[in-house]
């Protein structure tokens, strides 16, 4: 967290940078972020469905979400461009809702929440346009941070509620 | 929406595929998509205070889900890719909440509700990118369609809860 | 066929340029290429096993071709951007090999014969990707234009060997 | 190779993943791939020809294949996004056909195979574009990687037929 | 011109924004930009020579300029994306300098001004990378529209100085 | 500077290359590239007023270059794909032009002029873009590198003209 209170990504006079890393140690780092599709138990029902025997909506999310965690500086103008050394994305069925877990790892100078985040979006964006046609009301929830390791702050967890 | 009940992204047998839409009509369409990013009131203070006097730190998460917009077919695999005639993207802020609202409209064979929803998810992305270091447990939230005109379907607006 | 026995894409000095197809038509045009992917008996079983139940073996290769034709401006120097309506790629497993059959259409005013290689060409890589650790050896063959139609030259069909 | 015959880029439960490397040691790796578009000699003569004085026929492939490798892990979702050292394209005219082989080097935790293969395949896209109004017939056969050293399986070459 | 002498780009609260152009008429329309690559009469002695036989060095200029105009609208944030119908890239090589000549056209709804801009940028900052290790101290000048024509605005060419 | 007065991007035989840098060290790095959209004194006025309250004109150009430092080896051929550790871009608004200065820093096997270059390009390409309703006749001058650090060649700065 930022000591100073301020937003590290514009400098003094409020101009928009990609703050210089250079300084931060290359160390091994992991982030984990979750999000929820709220959609009906009869889209549910239909994932399920489609999941077999090809299974290609749920893994063209799953896909859509890895390939989407690739392109995070592509999209997130002032987040460095990094390794990363691997990325799963977990889709849960509940009842009337689909929850998207990231988990993206990488040995580098900064951290892989918005990775982790972009994942997550991504995946949940592309639920959506496959879900669009049946629930065009389908919301996208929750999308959040669960749990970052390594670099200098260490382990941080989400606070319980 | 779809009459037969079924995901119209997959097959007969399941298999993924990019739907055919040479038989649509071109005409103008328009999608609005909203979200929130749920934050803390000190951060909201300090997008505010950095909104004065460059404003960066909003007119980066503008841009991003302006040009994000312009990479749907890009990171949702089944999205077509079309034209697209405006885009705009509104920031308000809260007391402790950035709500995010995109409006995209074209003139081509598909809607566009898909390039609103990742406007706001690139937005969204982007902030959370600019408050994670004051603020870890930031959340996006409601990402959704509101309002979409234009097409076969006609007006459909999000049904009051 | 070029009437000329030239190479349109170079100039009369033999400099390369993006071909002028602004007199062209706008047609309803069609493609369909096919390719191999030559490897073993024990990889088929595999992929056909992975293909249970969640299938995503298969469907990363069937989405990664059909994401692979809208990236084919990108790749392809001196291919046109154009809108495409509708990316179909189907994967059947032989004894020893998985054969890749991509059905791109457009209305636009060039032939999509170059998105339906490329998605043929990036489910190939794809599949080569997957099964690597277990068939280093494994080869893409075959990758050809078999049917276009549309346009000022019409029905193509190959011609039998 | 996958000491346990399975396909290393799905889990047990058969979903898609891009598999942690951040075990694997960072070392000097190379990979050669080839591959061959056959075409008829009366294009192969149009090449050649086109290849003096400016030569952008044959430059425009190498460069789209040296172009197409950088872009791998935009094409092929399972990939890790690497650092390459150095890529050449190599375009051999034979009587009926154009040999392509690419060489790629990387010092970094995954082979690049994907990475070779992508430049050759890219390059083959590129001349098939060139040559398919006077050769819609061409065919690009025989992708396929011939070498690779280096990483914990150190030198591999393909076996002779 | 705009009539009322302000920024289009921006709204009237100083929002950026993708203009609405849905009321604007599809026509034919050109662009031709320009710019200079000043370096030394060695290096262009260099390029001439690099240029012959195979003219991978010019080559690789045109063709990533040609490539550049198509990325545009990854570019320049509130660039619409729209349909390219031809592009051309010459490079006139001086006493010690390039100069490079972009002409685009387009049946659209916008201008392609800034897809010429675009091509002669990418095509100078390429030029630039294979001159600096000969010339560190090369310029890329005078990077302008000349001409442009179609759309309500009709033809405007550059006023002589 | 190259010792043997060649283009180190093209071969002995004249074909492209990506040059092999497995060989350079890893060490730290940093260029300083500037350039100069000269426009009129009003179109400053307008991007002086529209830069307040909200700056989105500025802060367009940019988030603009800051993204295109990133894609620098999307649209230069023969750039290496690099780890960027830091980027910032300035514009300093003057009577009628404004200049942009780029600074970009890594710890790689490369420096970073290119990613400076295309950083100042791109920025200049989006000012062209906001101001071209206005004032067509804009253009981009100047764009070169003035400052580089790091690697074997070490400090090395612009002459004085």
């Amino acid at each position: 967290m930022s000591e100073r209170g301020e937003l590290t990504h514009v400098d003094a006079a409020g101009a928009a940078r990609m703050v210089d890393v250079s300084g931060k140690e290359i160390t091994s780092r992991v982030a984990v972020a979750s999000g929820v599709l709220r959609t009906t138990a009869e889209v549910v029902e239909l994932l399920r469905r489609d999941g077999l025997p090809k299974g290609d909506a749920l893994a063209t999310a799953r896909i859509a979400g890895i390939m989407g965690a690739k392109r995070t500086p592509d999209l997130v103008p002032l987040c460095h461009p990094i390794a990363l050394s691997g990325v799963r994305l977990d889709l849960a069925l509940g009842e009337a809702e689909v929850v998207i877990t990231a988990t993206v790892r990488t040995t580098d100078r900064t951290g892989v929440e918005m990775e982790a985040l972009t994942a997550v979006a991504v995946a949940g964006l592309t639920l959506h346009d496959m879900v669009k046609a049946v629930d065009p009301a389908a919301v996208l929830d929750a999308v959040r941070v669960d749990r970052k390791e390594g670099g200098k702050t260490g382990l941080w967890t989400r606070p319980q509620p």
